[in-house]
C-alpha cells in the first residue's frame, strides 16, 4: 500500500467510518451497504465504494460490506490495533481538561507525561500525572517512546513549544493554541480549534 | 459564484488562510507569495493558486497577493464580514468552558442563549448567560435568529438534540460529542473530536 497514493481528504475520513461502524455494530448489524453508509455520513455511495477502493476490495457486489471485517481492516489501515505514547505541553486549564478527558484512553491514546513551563506547576498532580518541567522534555519523549504531542499552550508560545517537539522527534502534532503554526514535511498537524470549524460552515449558511 | 462548484477540502482550507493572512498582516507584511503561504501551510504552491482560482484572481503573475485585499475577499466568501448568532445545548463542564472561551466573539461568534435539560441547571447563570429549558429551544432560536448550534451533550443524547435543532431551522451545527450522528442534507455539520483528529494522524505515524 502506497500512502503517498491515498488522498489525505480520504484519510481524514476513515476515523468516521470506523465510528459509524462501530455504533452500527453496537446495533447488532452485521452487514451494511454503501448506501446505507452514505446516508449515515452525508456521502453518495460512489463517494464510499471510491474511498474504501483505495485500500483493497472489502464488499461484493450487491451484498453490502462485512462490518467485522471492514472494522478491522480500516482499524489495522489507521494503525488503531496499537497503543500509542502521548506527551502534553501545557497544563492550564484547556491542559487539565484533556488529560482529564476519558475518551483517549479507550482509544489507544495513552498520555504518559505532562509538561509545562510554569514552575509553579511543575510537580502537581494532574489526573493523575505529575506535572514534569520543561527540561525533561527531550528525555521523557525518548524514554518513554512518545510518538504524539499535543499542545494546550497559549497561542503566542505554541510555535516554539512546537518546533521543540519536532527536534525531539514527535511527528504527530495536536494543536489546540488558537494559531496557524508551520510544520516541515514529514510532521502531521491537527488542529482542534472550534472558530476554523464555524468558519468552514458559515460559508455555507450565508445563501439561504 | 456557484458555491456547488467548490470542493469541501477547499472550503475548509479557507478559514486556515485567513488565519495565516492575518498573522503575516500582524507581522507587517503587505504581499506574500503562493510559495510562502504555501510553506506555513505545508502545501505546494500550485494548490495555494488552484484553491484560490475557486474564487476568482487575487494574485497579479509574479507579483505575489496583496494580503490586506485576498484577507478581505476571503472573509467576504466565508461570510465572515456578519455577526453569526449561536445556541449551545448541554451545560456541563463542557458546555460550561465552550460559554467561558474567549475565543469566539472576536470572531464575529456570539453565543445569545444556552440549554440543558438537566432541571438542576436551568436557571443558574453561566458565563453571563441564564441557562434555559429545553422547552424554550424553538421560540429562541426564532426570535434571537440562531443560525448554529453547538451540541456539548453526552453522546447518548447527542442524535436527538441535532434532530430537535434541524427541525427548529438550525442549518448549522458544531458537535463536540463523540459520535458520527446522521443530518440530513442541506446541513452543515463540524466535529470537534480530538479522537478522530487522533485517528487520522496515527495513519501516517505507523511506517516510520
Amino acid at each position: 500500500m502506497n500512502s503517498e497514493a491515498v488522498p489525505e481528504v480520504v484519510v481524514l475520513r476513515l476515523p468516521l467510518y470506523v465510528r459509524t461502524l462501530t455504533q452500527l455494530q453496537r446495533e447488532g448489524a452485521e452487514v451494511v451497504s454503501s448506501q446505507q453508509l452514505g446516508t449515515r455520513l452525508q456521502m453518495t455511495p460512489a463517494q464510499i465504494r471510491k474511498d474504501l477502493s483505495y485500500f483493497g476490495r472489502f464488499g461484493k457486489q450487491g451484498r453490502g460490506y462485512n462490518i467485522h471485517f471492514l472494522l478491522a481492516e480500516l482499524e489495522d489501515i489507521l494503525g488503531l490495533t496499537r497503543e500509542w505514547n502521548v506527551c502534553l505541553i501545557g497544563v492550564g486549564r484547556l491542559g487539565r481538561a484533556i488529560i482529564n478527558y476519558t475518551g483517549f484512553a479507550p482509544e489507544g491514546f495513552a498520555i504518559v507525561a505532562a509538561f509545562d513551563s510554569n514552575d509553579a506547576r511543575v510537580g502537581s498532580d494532574v489526573g493523575g500525572l505529575k506535572v514534569r518541567p520543561m527540561s525533561e522534555l527531550s528525555e521523557t519523549i525518548s524514554e518513554a517512546r512518545v510518538a504524539i504531542g499535543i499542545v494546550a499552550v497559549p497561542a503566542a508560545q505554541a510555535q516554539s513549544v512546537i518546533d521543540l517537539l519536532v527536534r525531539n522527534g514527535i511527528r504527530g502534532i495536536l494543536n489546540y493554541a488558537p494559531v496557524a503554526p508551520y510544520v516541515p514535511e514529514g510532521i502531521v498537524m491537527r488542529n482542534i480549534d472550534p472558530v476554523l470549524s464555524l468558519q468552514s460552515m458559515t460559508y455555507y449558511l450565508q445563501d439561504q
